[in-house]
């Protein structure tokens, strides 16, 4: 039984950063101490001594002392140059970098192969909730056939405030931020970004497959309005921010991150405010729902700390699916019911709908729900932020 | 990276059993196969072709073929033969018997680092929830505060037709049974031992202290009246039956398992049915709640699957929290909130009351809601059954 003492350089000293250097404090049995901090800012005012600052990355990955990496910054360029960096040099990393990741992954896992040097990141996907080690270590079977979830707290932070207090969507927005629930750029949360990030991670783990983020039909909340918001409540539903990753068949998956009605009978129905839900689905076990805080400084920093005792174990991702089971293939064939409110009559000339099963027309706006092939979605994905419409999928 | 074939000698053949026959069917990429199993009665019609089954234990132990024993039967004297056996002979062995568990972790653990071989039981705990896994690998840090929740799916099956559909408790009972969520002996259910069982394993995994089942007060809902429910209605809850384990210093933790008076806004309170939940606490990352499906035979088949294939790993409990971290020690020196329902007074001067905060009296029955202290609660448990009273914990 190992317990190796953790010795860690960490990169990036921002809420996450500072949570974690709090939780460690707090959990003396880890083991585990940041020794150094490589940050990027020298004026700025810091809550630590300076001598554990550094402003270069390699007095990090070249001090024989640190034997683990944590790497918590925002940009994902930086973020996969320190990563590929550390692998390199033999030395395990934690990230907590999803864009990095959904980008990255395919590499890193062959990297990490090559070196035989660890990466882990739990703590990317969804923030205090063990979906990837649970799905690496406990749902390691072929008998999985979907997981869903709202991955995103800021997001659902602000619905929750448009369903349950009235609130208008900047209002909510801006509360969000003041509590420190929305990233740096909130189009990375409300524009379903960081929800498709941390699918296309979690992807990896569920099915063994990889799926390029340009790929996946991604939309988000931003364009939501009144009328939007009335229909789901005629409807007796709750708009939330869902991403989809679904088994189809013997051996496709398909993926989606979309506004979607959510009616009263769902799990994730109930998921409010900054917290995330995810449902596991299965063959034999039915359904899981595993559920907790997905924003904020200490939530993500305890997970990033279990990252870190994971190392102390010497734990690595096996990526069990990956390597072992049946490849699954994306596919985008196939048909979805989307709902489609708009003002100019031109835009709905975008969507190539298969079938029309509800219609409403008024001078102020008006809405079509419909059958749409997903493919056809993702093909107008980019011209879809630039028109007046907002788009939800009918659960 | 291994992935050995698992060749099973199974013990029993019961709902579980049969489950995860048909669960490895399904899984094939598992690379698991029941190849023996061992039953008792030789007069059963079975399912499966003679060939496969014996009646001889050693037939299993013996045969070099098998390197997984997996024992599913209820009788935890012959568990306990069966684990104590196979982990002697070598052999690594799944067992989801939680009240052999609960008298014989101790022993197990210290047979386990004796002979090098593992004993795996996440099956036990839980249904389908992977507690004990996520409590070793994730939460493995000193930072948790209580793991609570719903452990016994068939006593919850019968409180939510209670409670929602206004059903009695013996038309509620015979529900569940008819459905097969209650066990061959529902005492062990609706009396709180099968969540008493599994709390005490959980306690292992989650504060690595082995407290004895005998020493844990244990109550159920088989004296549950007309008065109480109409109790907790007034007050806008619902009963509950709730296993609790929380830290309550530094050094210390107390345990319990009583009904409860579960108020709407914890995540318990919507637990419904057969389903299991459990809110997992720590000092940052506030609360994980988790929920699934905890009785019938393909849950639990499914959650005997996530071990067999563990196996195939080599995957093997380490008990962190046991060998590594600061002990801590049971007291039931903790004062509690208890309500006291009763007919005859002299029931009443079994408990010592520091405080009562409410009383009610009236020809058909009486009430009593006070301040007790759980050790005096525990000098009386085996008392309590005795009696025509309820008494339920105010959350």
């Amino acid at each position: 039984m190992k317990n190796n003492a953790i010795r860690i350089g960490l990169f990036g000293f921002g809420t996450v950063g500072e949570g974690l250097y709090e939780v460690l404090k707090k959990a003396t049995s880890a083991h585990a101490e940041i020794v150094k901090i490589c940050v990027r800012d020298r004026n700025k005012k810091r809550s630590l001594p300076a001598e554990i600052f550094t402003y270069e990355p390699e007095d990090i990955f070249t001090d024989p002392d640190i034997n683990l990496v944590v790497e918590l910054i925002d940009d994902a360029d930086a973020s996969y140059a320190i990563v590929h960096r550390s692998l390199e040099a033999g030395k395990a990393v934690v990230s907590g970098n999803k864009k990095m990741l959904a980008y990255h992954i395919e590499e890193l896992i062959e990297l990490q192969e090559k070196t035989g040097t660890a990466l882990l990141y739990d703590a990317s996907a969804c923030g205090s909730i063990p979906v990837i080690r649970n799905l690496e270590e406990y749902y390691d079977n072929d008998l999985l056939l979907s997981v869903k979830g709202i991955l995103n707290g800021s997001s659902n932070f602000i619905l929750s405030k448009i369903f349950n207090e009235n609130k208008g969507y900047d209002e909510a927005l801006k509360e969000a931020q003041d509590l420190g629930f929305a990233e740096s750029n909130p189009t990375f949360d409300v524009d379903g970004f960081d929800s498709l990030f941390k699918l296309i991670i979690i992807t990896v783990h569920a099915f063994g497959t990889y799926v390029h983020p340009d790929d996946v039909i991604n939309y988000g909340i931003s364009n939501l309005g009144e009328a939007d918001i009335r229909y789901a409540r005629e409807k007796g539903t709750r708009i939330k921010l869902l991403a989809d990753v679904s088994k189809i068949s013997d051996d496709k998956i398909t993926l989606c991150v979309l506004p979607c009605f959510v009616p009263p009978d769902k799990y994730i129905y109930s998921v409010e405010d900054e917290f995330n839900g995810v449902v596991i689905k299965g063959e034999c076990y039915d359904k899981q729902f595993m559920f907790g805080r997905g924003a904020g400084g200490f939530p993500t920093g305890s997970s990033v700390l279990s990252d870190i005792t994971a190392r102390s174990h010497d734990y690595r991702y096996e990526y069990k699916k990956r390597n072992q089971y049946r490849k699954m293939e994306y596919t985008t064939d196939v048909d979805i019911k989307l709902y489609v409110r708009y003002r100019d009559e031109a835009d709905t000339a975008l969507f190539r709908f298969k079938e029309v099963t509800e219609r409403y027309y008024s001078k102020d706006y008006s809405f079509v729900v419909g059958v749409i092939s997903l493919a056809d979605l993702v093909a107008i994905k980019d011209e879809l932020p630039k028109r007046n419409i907002f788009i939800a999928k009918m659960y």
